[in-house]
């Protein structure tokens, strides 16, 4: 089973991502269709050829026309959908999704599903500080990540059209992971980061520093625009992972602290060594 | 008194800085020599016409030709060189620095130098990951600011001509700033910054993460390519401003950990706005 350009696609979500998605597959002349609650949105979609087809509605005949529904919305209004909602699809379907936590998550929703319909969970490593179709762009996909977390309730088949996904949307890379070590990953290259970004972000409170700012801290505060709604609901829902690496991350600081104070040079160099030699593995 | 082209320049230091700074100057028509320890380093830089004379030794002759010298040297080594040559200047030589720390460095540096001599301290906010002359770039001006951090000693010409220079070199911005102010403001955008790309690079074991890394990892830690020798002599220069900082963080940091662990999900979008609109004002 292969993401052929015979297969009707229905996006639900037309965010940054859900946008950015439409985008690229009808860029590369699948049909899609979308639904979202916004009829700015849909209208915008449909004038610059994102969608075929939108409506603010969810529409049993448009659901159960789909082939692959891919949602681009928050955890928790995926879960409510697929609750009101699941009965439209037709039997086989596939569907998939941007959601940045997994673990639990992955496991309610596959126990809640219907028994002939396929879910495969996956997790685009791209985004912008900035929401909304009208900053979708399919560039955001060029050098980033696609992590497909798929559990003992998927077919290979399946798996192996969402992976096909990633490719035709043009990501880097195509990885498979396991659920719970997706969430530990997560909570580290990703959530933690942007923890710290706000805390940076909201730690001094001087005015006009801006004037005096190398790029140094830009870069590590570009992260600290944030969607708000969304970001609370993923740090909440990744908890135990995340606490842990912030955890980790603040252990180490505070040990940074103690060679500061103490004036220890050598420990300092060597912690800094480590994180030379450690960095230049992520070199692109 | 302005930074013209009759001005003889030497450069005390080549490396990533004082190569640039030379690169700058020369493309410039400004006459520039250096002197550098390395014989390596003063082929190179005649080579590429970064100077028109280079010495691997201290020469009273080329000292005391110069009307302006430029320290691109670690903050000990520069105050060694001073102890060591300053009888070397010509009476109004007026000499200034690349320097990351200012405050009783400054205080020290001025108590101790010829009193027909003048120091006026500067701060270019630029760098790479990288040093040496070879990677030498003017570019790295564009766009930065340069911080002149004058002092009751210094004359308002010479401090014209210190900004003059600023200019000169490409920078996108000059300011001027109290010496004790630069060092609590670099603590915060710029070492902070160091000691965090460090800290969250050494945190966590884990093999193989750059293969699921997205930007905003990459972002954070590119800073933690460090130069090990040159930080941590800064750090401890800057030890009671810097610690400072890091304890602002370190508890707000914890604050974060205590809304995420209670699930305050309106605590945590707070404190997201906020770091949200604190940025916007950091856009360039």
């Amino acid at each position: 089973m292969n993401f052929n350009r015979d297969k009707n696609i229905l996006i639900v979500g037309l965010g940054l991502l859900g946008g950015s998605y439409a985008m690229a597959l009808s860029r590369k002349d699948y049909h899609v269709e979308a639904i979202s609650k916004s009829a700015e949105t849909i209208d915008y979609a449909l004038q610059h050829g994102y969608i075929a087809k939108g409506s603010t509605a969810v529409e049993k005949e448009m659901v159960e026309h789909a082939d692959v529904v891919i949602f681009g919305l928050y955890p928790h209004i995926f879960k409510e959908w697929i609750e009101t909602y699941q009965s439209y699809f037709k039997p086989g379907t596939l569907i998939t999704d941007v959601t940045g936590i997994k673990g639990d998550f992955v496991r309610d929703m596959q126990a809640m599903l219907r028994e002939d319909v396929e879910y495969v969970p996956a997790h685009p490593m791209c985004g912008k500080e900035v929401s909304g179709i009208e900053n979708a762009d399919d560039k955001i996909f060029n050098g980033a990540n696609y992590l497909v977390t798929p559990t003992e309730k998927n077919t290979p088949e399946a798996i192996e059209m969402c992976r096909d996904l990633g490719w035709v949307l043009g990501f880097y890379r195509v990885v498979e992971m396991d659920i719970d070590k997706h969430d530990d990953i997560i909570g580290f290259v990703s959530q933690l980061t942007h923890c710290i970004a706000i805390t940076l972000m909201t730690c001094n409170e001087k005015e006009h520093l801006e004037k005096y700012t190398g790029d140094s801290f830009r870069d590590l505060t570009r992260i600290a625009k944030i969607n708000d709604v969304m970001w609370s609901e993923l740090f909440v829902a990744n908890k135990v992972a995340l606490l842990e690496q912030m955890k980790e991350f603040r252990e180490q600081f505070e040990r940074l602290e103690l060679l500061i104070a103490t004036e220890d040079i050598e420990g300092m160099r060597i912690m800094m060594q480590r994180s030379t030699a450690r960095r230049k593995l992520f070199d692109k």
